[in-house]
Order: C-alpha cells, then structure tokens, then sequence
C-alpha cells in the first residue's frame, strides 16, 4: 500500500472527523424519504406539485421571481451564461481562472455552447471591482462565484459586491451568482439570500455542499429566463422523467441544516485556528469567511502523510482524508465544516493538533 | 371541468387500469430502497463499486465491451451521435421522422451538437433496408429505434435489420440502437439483448420504459466509445456526484421485471385483440411486436370521452386517461402493458369492452 492509500485508510478508521457531514451512503437517501408518504405523486418531466412547490420555496428563499430544480450545477450555469449570451447577442462571458466551468467541466462550455470566456482576476485572489472595470472585451455575463472555492473559498468586500453589481447594471452585463455555496457565505456577509441574490440577475445554488443532499440544483432569476432555461434543460437532456430523489432530499436538508450555517461558519473560524497554531501551516483564508477553507503544509507529501496516518491513529481524529501536491514542500486540503466537527470532543481535538505540532517539529529539526 | 379532465378524473378513481405498473409515486423509490444497507457508498462522479457493478452488469447483459449509466436516454443518444459524428468527421446522421432526438428534445442535437439529421423512411412506418440504400447523402452514423414508439411500436423483420446492419459496416455507418423499449421487443424476435445488440456499435437503453424504474438510461459500446462519452455527460451535466437513487432502482425494477416481458407481450396481443373487436376501433399494429401499441378510434373526441367515462364509472377499468386527437374523427391513445394488466379480473375486462362496442354502436347508427 502507498503512502496515499495508508493515509485515506487511516482517516476511514478514525472515530472522529473534523470535516463534513460524515459517509455519502444510500442512509441518506433513506433519511429523506422516510419522512416521505409513499403515495406522494412522482413530478413528471420538470411538472407535478412535488417540483413546483420546491421551485416556488427557492424562489421565494432566493428572492427571484422563478426557480428551476436541475440535476447539476454544471448544466444550470452553463444554461445560464447561453441565456445571456443569447439575449446580448454576443458570445463572450467573464469568470474567475478557476471558475468551475473553466476547470471542472471539460469544456462543456465552449463545446456544447461555443462560449468564449474572459478570465477575470489573479488565479490566487478573487475578482476586484478594478479588474471588471478594466476589462477591455464586452461580455454578455459576469460569473461571479461566491466564496471562491479553489482559493479556499474567499468572498470580496460587500461594498466591492455592490459596486460590480452597480457597475454590471449600467453597462447592460447580466451578473450571474454561482452560489454553489451562497447559504455558507451569509454569516460573514450579514445578509438575508435575498440581499444577496439582489446584487445578481441570476443564481444558481447548490444543495449537495453545505446542504448535505444527494445532487440536485436550483437555477433562478426572471420568468423569462427560467423559462428559456427549461428549453435548455430538456435539450442537455437533464429534463428528467423523474427529479424527486433529488428534490425530495434537498429540501429535506435545507431545512435541516440552513439554521446549521452560522455555526458551521463559527467552527470554520475554529479549526482554522487549529491549524494555524501548527509549525508549518497555514490556511486559506488565513480566517475563514464562510464553512470552508484550505490547509497549507509546508512539508514534503511523504512526510506529512506519515505524520498525520500517526496522528489519526493515536488519537482517533481523522483531518483529511487526502493531500494534493502543489510542490516537493507544499501540499493542501480542502475543508468543510458540516455535522461532524461538534461530534469530536474538544480536548479530544486538541491533543490531535498538539500531537500534529510535536511531530512536524520533530522533522523541522531534523 | 371538461371532457378532458373529466376523462382523467374518472380514470383516476377506476379500481382496474390495462396498462402500466401503477402509479408513479415515491414508493416506487421506497420499494427498490428497502432491500439496500444504508451504509451501501454513494458512486462518486461515475465512480465507484455501486455504479460500476452495475455497468458492468448490464454491458455483459447486452454483450458490450463497456457501458455507463446516464441520467436520461436524451443524454446519452445526443453524446452517442456526437461520438460516432466527431469519429467519421461528418456532421449528419440519418433517424426517422418520429425519432425522439426529432420531435420531444428540443432540438438539441442540432442546437448543442450541430449535427444535421438526414429524416429516413415514411412517417407512418418504420426504416426500411431501401431507405438506408437509396439514402443519397453520407452520414456518420444511423440510428434504428427498436420498437418505432411514435407509430405504436413497430419493428422490421429482423432478417431486414440483419441486412440494414450488414449494409451500414460495409459503408463505415455506425448502427445506434435506440433501445429504450429493447426489452420488451425481445420475445417477438426470440432473440436475447446480446444477439439484437451484435448488429450495432453503439446502444442505449431505458429503466423507466418496461421496466419501471424512477429514471436513467444506459449507453454501452465499445471501451473506446464508452470512455468519451463519459467527457461529454460531464459536458453536459450529466456527471453528477450521486446517480444512486436511479441506478438502484433500475437494478432493482430490472430484476424484477425482465423475466416479466413474454408475459407483457403475450398480454399486449390479448389487449389489442379486445379494442379490435370494437366497432371504430383498431390497433397499431393490429398484432402486437412488443408490449405496447396505439388504439386509434375513429369517432369525433368529446363523443368518444363521454363514452370512455361511463365505460369506466360502470365497470371500474380503466383503459386509457388521455387522448390525442388526429383530426375530427379520430383519436389515439399509447398503451404500454406491465404489472397492470395482469390485476384486471377477465370478466370484468371483457364487460368493459363489450360496454365500450355497444357504446360505440349507438353512437355510431345515430
């Protein structure tokens, strides 16, 4: 077995772990639905009160005036940004380097729907007023993903918010929000969905994140866009018979965990400084602003896997279950707080980060 | 209310129904759910034991190299036609008139793909090997939908299939099976999947058709065709993090109904043979090739719901919700037998259908 594999072995055995809200297991599903009446009715091809009602809540949550549930986030935005390209009559849009549909997509953006994106800001940052107001190209739509995920999940200034939106409204460009994660950034900001959705034209949300469902995604704005995103829908083939598995649990676990956010959102600020207490690393942001963050070692990939396998083992407290190498010294993982971190006791915690500092020392000094 | 609505309403309360598996609700999810662990994993962007069994499963239960699941039939034909599309560097493909990538997706073959459609064979029957040789431009690939759905579910003779197919290898045209409804044309030609599935180079099949399950498809080819369209559904949205809840019913219901699909065969032709014997009324086909069938009534609409709604509220059969109306005289309705049928006590269906002719009588000597 490789270091790699010892590492995610070693994590799955842990009693505790800090991040998430535990296995992604069939029991969630059945969780949902058990609270489900067998005869409710199936929606049918995107129709049916199960769907609608879902749609109309989200909306209202949202404050939009029309939402669409689809079965991924990648089929939503990309519908999204076609929607307003099509009404601009132009084919450019603008997103962050690392923007999901720039890295995580294979393309689809500029295979399916022949789109030329614009890539707006430093890939370690997030997109700054000046960098949309010194755009040389016209773009029919403005992407803004908030938080910033690959960076650790970073959100601009409010008032910087405001103003790209104030800007994007009197140069005619549709904003669209990509809010995978918008219910995990309204502590930090203070602000209702609503405020925030304000700000943009379009949203799409998700609600297997900080949520904790299956799949699933709402797409919202105006009727008029809803309404052509359902054209695309079918046409991307995601105009599913049946979308209640999804549905049903989505809205199962937004209840559930939306009043969880602030808390979430506490304990990220939290481990963070767990973390940050340690010889050797650092997170990003170096205070979280939402849920999630990501975790900087400064070590080399085998050493620290052999340390935190120890770790985990001596203390039952799994950290991550994986690292992804940026160099020969520096690795990182990406984490966020969902049920589990209130299950490990703190003093449990503690000795885990006391131990993880004493054994990165030990290498330090060698 | 009106006659429409009044149909369905009376249909609704029926204690019998001729076709289908029962209503669409969450149970149908509850049922396949009951018989799985709860600490079974969630597959995980198409990976993992769960979503890979059961492609494994059904490649060899189709006689495939490979196969992947997909959220919906739309997906996965658009993907397969692209594929073979980008392989032979030729934008058309040839499919009939009726094909579901024509007339119920929105067009977005064209739309996404830019594929141009060559149209092939009459409306009202299925292609024939002359059409495919008299086709006067190249294409890429040619699709063969196995029952032809739209006109009640039509086959060729499978000698005529065998010669199609033998034709399109010798022309470098790659054969796509639209197999949505494969299962249940298999007693007809008393052919297994595998020997129906040798003739094309790519196949798609349904969950949600005969055999009942809540949604997905599987498309399956060889290794190398497999592989790129697992690109293209993250492309188009397709890849989700969980497909679970549809993966585990369609193994389920698949099971479950397999063996079933002589029995809705054999029930298709008894059925068909009842509305034939009614004045005004005749199937299409006349004998069934396969589980379903169109009943076509020559009789103005709103006369013919009158008469369907009492038929219902005297007998308590149920035996179609809706109509389509072709022209003043004459209307449809799809019939697709499963579970259904069987609970219909025979007497009380052969009274039914004798009510319904004489119905049809008096209306008929006015």
């Amino acid at each position: 077995m490789n270091q790699e594999n010892k590492l995610l072995k070693a994590f799955n055995q842990t009693a505790y772990q800090v991040a998430g809200h535990g296995k992604r297991n069939v029991q969630i599903l059945k969780d949902a639905l058990d609270v489900i009446e067998g005869d409710i009715e199936s929606d049918m091809y995107g129709s049916g009160k199960l769907i609608e009602d879902f749609q109309t809540k989200m909306a209202k949550y949202l404050g939009k005036e029309s939402a669409v549930f689809f079965p991924s986030g990648t089929m939503a935005q990309q519908i999204a940004l076609r929607i307003w390209s099509d009404q601009k009559g132009l084919k450019r849009v603008a997103y962050h380097p690392l923007s999901h549909l720039e890295i995580h997509e294979q393309d689809g953006l500029k295979e399916l729907h022949h789109l030329e994106p614009i890539l707006l800001g430093e890939r370690d940052g997030v997109i700054h007023l000046e960098d949309v107001l010194n755009m040389k190209e016209d773009v029919a739509c403005l992407l803004l993903e908030l938080p910033q995920r690959e960076i650790g999940g970073q959100l601009p200034e409010y008032a910087e918010l405001e103003a790209i939106s104030a800007h994007c409204r009197e140069k005619g460009i549709a904003l669209h929000l990509d809010g995978a994660r918008l219910l995990e950034i309204l502590p930090f900001y203070q602000k209702s969905a609503e405020e925030v959705c304000a700000l943009f034209d379009s949203v799409y949300v998700s609600f297997y994140k900080g949520i904790g469902g299956i799949a699933g995604a709402i797409l919202a704005g105006n009727e008029a866009f809803t309404k052509e995103s359902k054209v695309w829908k079918r046409r991307h083939g995601g105009d599913l018979i049946s979308l209640y598995p999804y549905i049903l649990s989505a809205d199962f676990y937004f209840d559930q965990r939306l009043p969880k956010m602030e808390q979430y959102y506490e304990e990220a600020k939290e481990l963070a400084g767990y973390f940050n207490q340690c010889q050797a690393i650092e997170t990003k942001p170096a205070v979280p602003v939402s849920n999630m963050f990501h975790v900087h070692f400064h070590l080399p990939k085998e050493k620290l896997e052999s340390i935190l396998v120890s770790v985990y083992e001596e203390t039952g407290v799994g950290l991550t279950a994986y690292l992804r190498e940026i160099n020969e010294t520096t690795s990182y993982s990406e984490i966020s707080i969902g049920d589990c971190y209130s299950t490990v006791p703190k003093e449990v915690l503690q000795k885990a980060f006391q131990l993880l500092d004493e054994k990165i020392r030990v290498v330090h000094s060698d």
